[in-house]
């Protein structure tokens, strides 16, 4: 039978989404809460149940597809197993087994970039392109790799840890245990403290009054307002980031040629700046004949990883019923 | 038509090699000459076209199933011309027309690293394996990417450029132009600068030996040959490189979870405590879960570009006949 519609969960290491989902991208009705991330995966699952129940309320059940789910963790797909997970307590738990063994519907879990760039690549900035690479600048720097018109996620499905390839053999440590990789500059918290040391001097007024009055408590995202509204002390923070996150990309760009690359994540769509001046390092040092890639905001925000998640429920259905998208 | 053999090509920058090939991989017949790299294309597709006659005479020429050939240039693949070519003057030259108008065989071209990565795929060191990432380190460092069981070649088909990856930040000059780029630092000539460093002074005698006693004719392969004998000093510029080279491995399985990764070219051939060293980079600084990743050298040397050229043309030849291997 041809279904209706999917729910989509998206789990964060702060915040967990869950949305009822149309075929073609249409969010229904959608939920966020916390994450009860100390509590342990039985409150989780707990939170994700009880969040499926409220946005499928009054849904007849064979009009769902199936729930997708992605999370912040090392998924290998193919065994649909939970490898790794650093911010919430659920590596080794069989997260798609304990819901399941609570719903009426099939569940599919992936890593929760990957949904992201699912989202985009069906109903978002990559719309229709084969080849393209998500990178998402947030707390952390994570990704996606579109390669063949498909999700690339690697010989065991652990999909692309973008932000831990390395950009500087002497760069500063990154939370992974590495050094000089790609989200030690370019995560949060990497731009928070080149945001607290201008704030501490004079000309950084601008971004401390973004964060009240006191250089201890700048984040990330003071520094992207503060640059938004002109301030060029800001400006110069994401200006150089962008040069970093550029060169970088030259990198990617060389080893994979992509079409297209969609900068997510809450830094990345924020700050069209940043994004600019990563586009203006590609074009001018990237190899001859990939200089073409575009390079583009996602389109979704918050709602990507929720429509992509959707999607692939969708897919997991129509292949088992051994339908056609 | 089962053919039973095919010709395959390799175009290096100082030689050209091309052999008559089984379907098996079995090389009939090989022969190698220097390029005529300054005496423009047509003295190039002449060289081409009577060493293909060399290998071919006495066979019938309805048991050719085509003629592959690799070239050290950007192709784009799926329209088969050469995009950019730094060694060699064949930017926009119609190689394939060129060679295919005085053959009777049909020609398919592709970059040289990508028919060294089909060579090492369908008879080497890669036999089997679905996920690869082949490194070629030589005078400059090239490689292939063999995503789900085939080799990827991005959306303009121009291939995996891994030796310009970005993996300093303020690293050396590259010759593409750039800086910091794996090339910069595990290219022969950057090889060959630490061991001419090493060489003239005291300790770096071994190296200086090697060398016929000048320090300033060091080549990368006196430091490798020096090390293979014992060298402490020599072993230690080849433990270094070794050392980049994980590093940069790092990013590389982060972003695509190989299964495998070649380590092939002359340099990387020659030096299996290069290649351990990296492996153990790898092993120590991978994300959880990749690091179970194979390391191994190349198994096929010097043929690994024909072979793999002619396992294109027969696979190639295969598709147009409708053919399956």
């Amino acid at each position: 039978m041809r279904t209706s519609y999917a729910v989509g969960v998206d789990v964060g290491g702060t915040r967990i989404a869950a949305g009822l989902v149309e075929r073609k991208g249409r969010m229904i009705k959608e939920v966020r809460t916390l994450t009860p991330a100390t509590a342990g995966p039985f409150a989780i699952v707990d939170t994700i149940i009880g969040m499926i129940e409220e946005v499928t309320v009054g849904v007849h059940s064979a009009e769902i597809a199936g729930i997708g789910m992605g999370l912040p963790a090392q998924i290998d797909f193919l065994k649909q197993t939970v490898e790794f997970c650093t911010n919430l307590p659920l590596a080794g738990v069989d997260m798609r087994s304990l819901i399941m063994s609570r719903v009426r519907h099939t569940v599919v879990i992936d890593n929760d970039g990957n949904c992201a760039g699912i989202g985009e690549s069906r109903f978002g900035a990559a719309k229709g392109v084969r080849d393209f690479v998500m990178i998402t600048l947030g707390t952390g720097v994570g990704g996606a790799l579109f390669l063949d018109g498909a999700p690339y996620r690697g010989a065991r499905g652990l999909g692309a840890e973008i932000g831990h390839m390395l950009i500087d053999l002497d760069g500063p440590p990154c939370p992974c245990g590495g050094n000089g990789h790609i989200e030690s500059f370019l995560g949060r918290p990497a731009i928070a403290a080149r945001g607290r040391e201008a704030a501490s001097e004079y000309r950084g007024q601008a971004i401390r009054d973004e964060a009240g009055g006191n250089a201890e408590n700048v984040t990330a995202d003071n520094v992207v307002q503060a640059s938004l509204k002109g301030d060029e002390v800001a400006r110069e923070i994401v200006l150089a980031a962008g040069d970093v996150l550029g060169e970088a990309l030259v990198g990617v760009v060389n080893l994979l040629n992509p079409k297209l690359i969609v900068v997510g994540g809450g830094i990345g769509e924020s700050c069209p700046s940043l994004v600019e001046r990563a586009a203006e390092v590609i074009d001018a040092k990237a190899l001859a004949g990939r200089r073409d890639v575009r390079m583009v905001q996602a389109e979704l925000g918050n709602d990507a990883g929720v429509l992509g998640a959707a999607a692939l429920a969708f897919d997991e259905h129509d292949s088992r019923e051994g339908l056609h998208r």
